[in-house]
């Protein structure tokens, strides 16, 4: 299996924290250099219609995209640890955390990027105000995420998760715009520390 | 169980499909007035604390938040017939499609309404040049789309799923902000008369 990715991007290191929690290391990284659109040429497209990295392809050539359906792949195929939810609540109580945390919180950070930096201004129409807008979105949204983690060790109670490595890298990602959890947000930042620690937190 | 839900809205049609081909009855809907501003009082928000609709509350009172959280419990509690995948590789595609569907055409059409229409300008601060850029990118994804289902009866093979009843719903949502499939999308407007004559699809 080959793994398409970018190792200074957010989403790629989710998928790389995920196989390290699973102790999977039978994948292939390749580097794919996002600007310089080694992405977007025919055949990376024809392989991955979205040019969105990262994206797997199995042996047979089949590719999966989409960062999240590629962390399903695996469970699916190694379910221990299980990182998705070992419950019927608990795998509706992950993909609610899971889609909160990439909704409110990492998507508005990945926005206030691109839409303030103009980093992919050759391929988008960067808006400036709505860069700035959703800046603001992700700050208000981390005080949701204080309140939540000063009663529950992890984002679904004690059970650590696909959810937890997507905040941690959407958190760790948020400071190439300047946004960082601090003194207002001291159940986060335990919670950032206690992740943080973990060996897969490397990858 | 009691689903919180605005008829009217697209992601609770996501949920009454699901449940449709699911065949599962036994959920009491109420209905929340979201112009009225009815999910953000304090007992909702103590139920629901993103304020997003829908949401599903158990008899034991917990809340499950986020539309594929929710279809997600019940794939579980209820697995047939299966609208998540059949095998690793089909989950793993299904997610890949349900979450392009989300990303790359629905929020887009989300965004270009609540952007341009001022709907929730007492909650948000809209951005009309965004909500046009959205629309855009919303009509951009309709080319893909259509080319992925000239060789593709549903979005996963011959395979009815949830990335198919997320379509459907955004489509029929995306009138709202003129944007439809047309003469430049013949394989999309194929699928969308396929779906559209499931009984789920009036639910």
């Amino acid at each position: 299996m080959k793994l398409y990715e970018t190792h200074t991007a957010p989403n790629p290191r989710r998928v790389r924290m995920f196989l390290a929690e699973k102790g999977i290391t039978d994948v292939e990284y390749i580097q794919v250099d996002l600007a310089a659109g080694d992405n977007l040429n025919k055949d990376m497209r024809a392989k991955n219609p979205t040019t969105k990295i990262p994206f797997l392809e199995l042996d047979d050539g089949t590719c999966i995209g989409e960062t999240l359906a590629i962390c399903r792949y695996f469970e699916e195929i190694q379910p221990e640890p299980p990182l998705m939810g070992r419950t019927p609540l608990e795998k509706a109580q992950v993909e609610m955390w899971q889609r909160r945390v990439e909704f409110y919180f990492m998507m508005q950070i990945g926005m206030c990027f691109q839409h303030t930096s103009g980093y992919f201004k050759d391929r988008m129409t960067p808006v400036p105000e709505w860069g700035s807008e959703a800046g603001k979105n992700a700050v208000a949204y981390m005080k949701q995420l204080n309140e939540h983690l000063a009663s529950s060790q992890f984002l679904v109670g004690d059970y650590f998760s696909v959810a937890d490595i997507n905040l941690i890298c959407a958190l760790d990602f948020a400071r190439v715009v300047k946004i960082k959890a601090g003194e207002d947000h001291p159940h986060l930042l335990r919670w950032y520390q206690e992740v943080s620690s973990r060996p897969s937190a490397q990858a």
